[in-house]
């Protein structure tokens, strides 16, 4: 598949490292540009005008918004390489299935814990919780064992959007004072993300520690004076 | 593709009436299971234990939820009927950008009108009729003038969502007293809708209004109730 790849994005946003991930995943060569999402570029606002967020993707000219919707189109446009999604209807449906959950219920009530204090803040934890036993109970014999990757030996999409959330455990732990991941609670999710976040081309994209740390730090303290203003 | 089909839904329910419709343009044979949704039977909640909500498709003992993915899961598995989704992968891209955004936005929008009064209502009356605005801007160009369905002359999955949505405008209408379908300021919008609610297929799905009007007043009744409890 020829054509010009260009995708605006942004370093720390999950959504925008998750379409990097996938066009990593599928060797395919882009071109990125950094938004500063406190002053957008024209060039985002005319090609996502309905959101005006990042990740877009643009493929020869045409713009393609929503990180869901672009690694679906990234798999099914770049058909030679590794498959994001599962070839059986059955299989993708259970990869949207846990795709949705893990984006609209346990990232949200992250964002949460994120955006709060005090008591707001611990009912967050608390749901954060009651969503990765949810999820952990979800995966049990979904997936063969010692393999947690959907596709077996490469990252799918579920693998993509549950590292774009979780993958950055040990930040939220450090700016958050609270322990997402535990072994002992979480079992089968904490060794999925840990052999992801072990595996190459994820290492190779993930930003560094100390980065995000201070970039979680700086949203957080916005977010609470933007709630306090 | 054989294998047995049952669909666990409500009747009034949008998410149910979409799959029911999917399942009708393939012109697969079903059986329709109606749930309480007061008293959840066993099954449902066997089926669905992350939701606990309709519907919930069971295709040869498997269990779908989700109502777009098993929308996605009846076009992959059942390629032989009329397609739901354009085979060009941008334009699959764009069906599953609008179908997200009239899900997400325009929809929870209507929800709270639906739910709320005063000043609260005003406010999501206001923000329904900004969602409409972005459709009728974002749809200008995307369909062939004088056919607004997504295959030409067959519904698709954008198409059911959007009669999903804004099928009951007259409902709204009647329990509301608010008028969201406007041929003058959605001409677009409000063309396709109409369209889409005349199509025979559509028609013979479609719950009776008087029906659909008793079921929203004590949808309502019972959310302002619960606010104030």
């Amino acid at each position: 598949m020829a054509g010009k790849v260009v995708l605006h994005g942004m370093w720390a946003s999950p959504y925008s490292n998750r379409v990097e991930l996938a066009l990593k995943v599928k060797g395919i060569e882009y071109e990125f540009v950094e938004e500063d999402l406190t002053n957008k570029s024209e060039t985002l606002l005319r090609y996502n005008p309905v959101h005006k967020k990042v990740p877009v993707l643009v493929h020869d000219g045409k713009p393609i918004a929503e990180s869901l919707v672009i690694i679906e189109y990234i798999d099914e446009t770049w058909t030679d390489g590794p498959r994001l999604l599962p070839q059986d209807p059955y299989e993708r449906a259970k990869v949207r299935f846990w795709a949705g959950f893990c984006q609209q219920q346990l990232f949200e009530a992250i964002i949460t814990v994120v955006k709060t204090d005090g008591e707001a803040q611990e009912r967050a934890v608390k749901e954060v919780h009651e969503k990765l036993k949810v999820l952990e109970e979800g995966i049990k014999g979904n997936y063969p064992e010692g393999s947690l990757f959907v596709n077996g030996d490469s990252v799918g999409l579920l693998d993509i959007v549950v590292h774009s959330i979780l993958g950055a455990h040990k930040v939220h732990e450090e700016v958050l004072g609270v322990k997402f991941l535990d072994p002992e609670k979480y079992p089968r999710v904490t060794s999925w993300v840990t052999a992801l976040t072990e595996f190459p081309l994820v290492k190779e994209a993930a930003p560094p520690h100390e980065k995000m740390v201070g970039f979680l730090q700086f949203f957080r303290a916005r977010a609470l004076k933007s709630a306090t203003a």
